[in-house]
């Protein structure tokens, strides 16, 4: 089957019975991994993996695009992971519910990160299409972006520019890898990849900077640029991102993703 | 280049240049992972790359060989990083040096361990040969039973075959992965990478036991077993080993290297 042949919804579900069996096991360290993933979330990423499969084409090869959604989530997850700790953002709770160190502990809890990074790594290895080798190695880079993006958010930034490269690298780059990773798997070439990869990095950024917007009080770029700017840019990202959906496949499905993505977060 | 072309000492130079490439960097994140490996260790691991590639013929390309080896070593870097952290074993100090987190701080020390991990995903994931892709499926494989292994020591362990299970993730894993993982590169049929992971299997045990001998005093199996019931153990595994190896290419090799780590350690 094809990623063309199912819709968002269909792919979503199964995407969740994928993670789930992802996640079974005896070990208390399973308990914190499903703790971890398995907690309704927006799945913004896997989405982002089926949507630029589709804007190329359609043509990847479903179980591929399930499998790569899936270890990109839990290259998201274990960041969230991590990201709460005390030692990082110091979170008691995240939706609502405690975090994953305050339930099974801090050791467990960096444990639990470390085995949902590498069951990702375990997802992406091993003997593959090139098609999925090529999406692979996006997942990977966009996770080594990831961590030097959190890197410089503890360094701390001081300009725009400093805050637009550190939210490029820790939260843009697993967005860009999702939709990157799709239309690698559908075969895309140079020019539909760059359209592609254009709109997710525009698409990226708006996502932060209406998640900014709304969580007005943490620190951010609201704190160089002033409510005023940030809300200009987040309308300029947005705009660009409609522009450069215009050229794909699925250029409605892309808008609207992305209209409900900032609906959500604004 | 094949591995059979190469010695051992000319493996760990060409070994220790490609991972201080692969270290360097502006950020401090580069620093932190550059000293958390470049550190005079014993390369135990991609020496058991090398090997595993020499038992199996030597066929096995060197520059594959050299990936699959740093990426097995940034795997294990990662999991000492992560290991010293205050909430896990909380240690100072490693070979006489501050740890990673005594001297960049807990956060960084996190997410050192964390890029040295995504780094090895990055190395193992992308565009293959085939035997790569099994190597690296290897690594994956071993990474991920090692954090359980990690999990099962913080449940603590009571009896001699909890620990030996435990030691059998923990520390056995990622020897074990070395050894099958140079024998794949090296396109090892069955009976051959069976012969190399028995091999492997009974080295990994004995250096774990000969390091409970030598760190007497440590929560480990003597706890449970006693000092001359460990010695016994130590010696019949490291029979064992020098068994398997016999029907191996390269047996002097492996059997050496056997004796050169248990000479290092007790």
């Amino acid at each position: 089957m094809q990623v063309k042949d199912v819709d968002k919804h269909r792919f979503k579900q199964l995407f969740e019975e994928k993670l789930a069996n992802a996640v079974k096991g005896e070990s208390v360290l399973d308990e914190a991994m499903a703790y971890a993933t398995l907690d309704g979330g927006k799945r913004v990423r896997p989405v982002g993996v089926y949507l630029g499969a589709l804007a190329a084409g359609g043509s990847a090869s479903l179980d591929e695009t399930l499998d790569v959604a899936l270890a990109l989530e839990l290259v998201h997850s274990y960041s969230l992971v991590h990201d709460d700790l005390p030692c990082m953002d110091d979170d008691e709770l995240r939706r609502g519910k405690p975090t994953v160190h305050k339930r099974f502990g801090y050791a467990t809890a960096v444990l639990a990160g470390d085995a949902l990074l590498t069951r990702a790594m375990q997802l992406l290895t091993g003997v593959h299409s090139a098609a999925f080798e090529k999406a692979a190695a996006e997942i990977a880079c966009g996770a080594l972006r990831m961590v030097y993006g959190q890197q410089s958010d503890l360094d701390g930034c001081a300009t725009r520019e400093e805050y637009l490269g550190m939210y490029a690298d820790k939260t843009g780059a697993l967005i860009v890898a999702a939709f990157r990773a799709g239309a690698l798997l559908s075969g895309a070439d140079e020019e539909t990849t760059g359209a592609i990869t254009e709109f997710a990095k525009h698409l990226g950024l708006a996502f932060q900077l209406a998640d900014d917007l709304l969580d007005d009080g943490d620190v951010s770029i609201l704190d160089v640029e002033g409510r005023d700017a940030v809300e200009r840019m987040l309308a300029e990202e947005t705009s660009r991102a409609e522009l450069a959906a215009k050229s794909l496949n699925a250029a409605e499905e892309l808008i609207s993703f992305a209209d409900a993505l900032m609906k959500r977060t604004y």
